[in-house]
């Protein structure tokens, strides 16, 4: 037979294959007839939310009032789905990008499997959206995290070789919160889990939030603090601007979360705690030589930390490359918290798949370093079957 | 003669000119017998204060209050100066070493000049220490200013090549905060200025603070924005672990304050304003991607700003190196910002002189980029005569 046959009737062998079973889903990426070897690709920080809970936020927006997540929240879930660009939110404007979210948040299906297949991507692990179930009332919170864990799992025991998935809990509720941590790893085979940073504006650090890290350490299993907005008591600067979320409020939230479970000893507490950081690990990477030097165990009556920021970082946190994607950063990150703890994420649907794969295949990385970051540590520290 | 009696005699005459004038001062400097030649050292963020203004924060802190810059304030202003290390602030930790600060901030003389000459630092860029003159009434604010910057010229025309300096003024009172700038460039010759970032809780985005752009700009006078605490409205999480300070709070609310500058477009209207960041660059050069990314012009109905985050940082910041001896931070901030625009700082009292030393002379940079961030970019930006 002729080489277009041959072609012909292995693309369509291909096509035929990626209908039948997961396994062979992956298989046909394996046998991808790209030039250089394909490299295996799990994106760690992949957002999906479902219709009770997108309601749910939508009532939370139209109820208003001081939160500054509700500027975003507003934008995705209280205009149709369809709307057309408006002058408030001209094409092409991140404005306008926000009311696309949507849909591809509510697809953990077909859908979603095709824009990985067309960027070369293996596997999400899926994370319930921001807010989470955070802004919602305690009953309410227990309710949609079990829901949402129980969807979820569906959707990684569907097609278990492209999703994983980390779980929801309702931090307003902590008993509730680590019977249904322990619920999502023991029954639904999760594979951690993840919260918005703060809760009603209280940081885990706090006394009554200990049950939850002592179920993810119990439990072997990371706890990512994805972003949100400064809580109340820190939001007054971030009103102006849109300067509350992706552009800079987030990562001074996150990264002061980060810093409050440093300097608490809640680390030395639960010492097998992993804490998981997006955005390249919130600056903290930058800011290690000074809060070494500033935060030395012991040096200041109200410290509370037993070791250096720099070896709880080591220790207790690992970093993904979300919403980052600056190669002289990696270098930095990589420096600062070891090659093992860094993996890669796009922050799906939020930012694009295609740019963020670029940068993943152009890091300044050894071949073996590289595997790495791509799937090998997300394999390791969120027990994803290679 | 032998050469005992040489060195003798140099060493002799080296010590009398030390006491004659200012040139012989350098002279000695340039003249030293270390093995290597002398690198010319510009330290940038050196603080100081005078006693009238010492009293007047303690009296601040006396009256107390949310504010968090009260803490490190008590530690230094409202114990003796001389005050042996209690069990509440035990010797070597930082609690203590905050309550010997008082002496060292108030000498620019002698014995600064014996500390300098001891760690072979050529010159200090004086500023009047955090808070400055920003948590006074208007009328004291001003006055206090006025003396500071008074002060501090005739101790810069005492040592001209060993002293430089950053004038103070009043923002809370900006048609008098024009007028002292005025001076302090026209009549005192002073080298630029120095705000602890917000005053009274306000960001120098503010239309009110305009006129004191305008005149920074006009004069051709870089604005060093120094930290300080949090603002009251974003002070709630940086209240515990003493998280408000040099930990981890000052580079929050400063950086939060550079942010504010881009994306609020004063830069626009004060397109040749020059700003002085500390610390690295307050973290904005690790952020610099997400924001580009975030905040590209026009892309959210709130952003005021016309350039990206990126070439406002290249056109209108500088920044120092002061509290964050980190290496392989230093090479990203230069890969960011451009070599010409950092400069060596230590932060002295507050940060020891000869590890910030030591910092620089094995900084990872060639022989001329050294030398650009040892002094040459600083007698640039600040004209500090060569």
């Amino acid at each position: 037979m002729d080489r277009r046959t041959a072609l012909g009737i292995m693309s369509g062998a291909i096509a035929a294959a990626a209908t039948r079973t997961a396994a062979d889903e992956r298989e046909r990426t394996l046998q991808s007839t790209s030039p250089k070897p394909h490299l295996r690709k799990i994106a760690t920080e992949e957002a999906f939310i479902i219709p009770e809970i997108a309601a749910a936020v939508r009532d939370v927006v139209r109820q208003g009032g001081p939160n500054l997540d509700l500027k975003l929240l507003r934008l995705i879930y209280d205009a149709p789905a369809d709307t057309a660009p408006t002058a408030s939110a001209p094409p092409g404007t991140r404005d306008a990008l926000a009311r696309t979210f949507l849909p591809r948040l509510l697809d953990i299906g077909e859908g979603r499997l095709a824009e990985m297949d067309s960027n070369g991507v293996d596997m999400h692990l899926l994370s319930l959206t921001v807010p989470g179930v955070q802004m919602f009332v305690p009953e309410n919170a227990v309710a949609f995290a079990r829901l949402s864990n129980d969807r979820l799992s569906d959707s990684v025991r569907r097609h278990p070789t492209r999703f994983a998935g980390l779980a929801s809990f309702a931090p307003q509720d902590p008993p509730a919160a680590v019977k249904e941590m322990e619920r999502a790893i023991a029954s639904l085979k999760l594979n951690g889990f993840l919260v918005n940073s703060h809760t009603q504006n209280g940081y885990l650090d706090e006394e009554r939030f200990w049950p939850i890290l002592e179920a993810a350490e119990a439990l072997g299993a990371p706890l990512y603090i994805h972003p949100r907005a400064p809580s109340d008591g820190m939001a007054a600067p971030f009103r102006d601007y849109r300067m509350e979320g992706s552009i800079w409020g987030y990562g001074m939230e996150t990264g002061t979360h980060a810093v409050r479970l440093m300097l608490s000893g809640v680390l030395d507490r639960f010492p097998r705690l992993r804490i998981v950081l997006g955005h390249m690990g919130e600056a903290l990477p930058f800011w290690l030589w000074r809060l070494d030097y500033m935060a030395s165990p012991g040096s200041r009556s109200d410290l509370r930390n037993q070791l250096k920021a720099s070896e709880y970082l080591r220790r207790n946190f690992a970093i993904t490359t979300s919403g980052l994607e600056d190669p002289l950063v990696l270098r930095l990150c990589v420096d600062k918290i070891g090659i093992d703890n860094v993996m890669w994420a796009i922050d799906y649907p939020y930012q694009p798949s295609a740019p963020a794969v670029a940068f993943l295949e152009s890091a300044p990385l050894a071949t073996a370093d590289l595997q790495r970051v791509a799937h090998a540590n997300a394999e390791r520290i969120f027990r994803i079957l290679a």
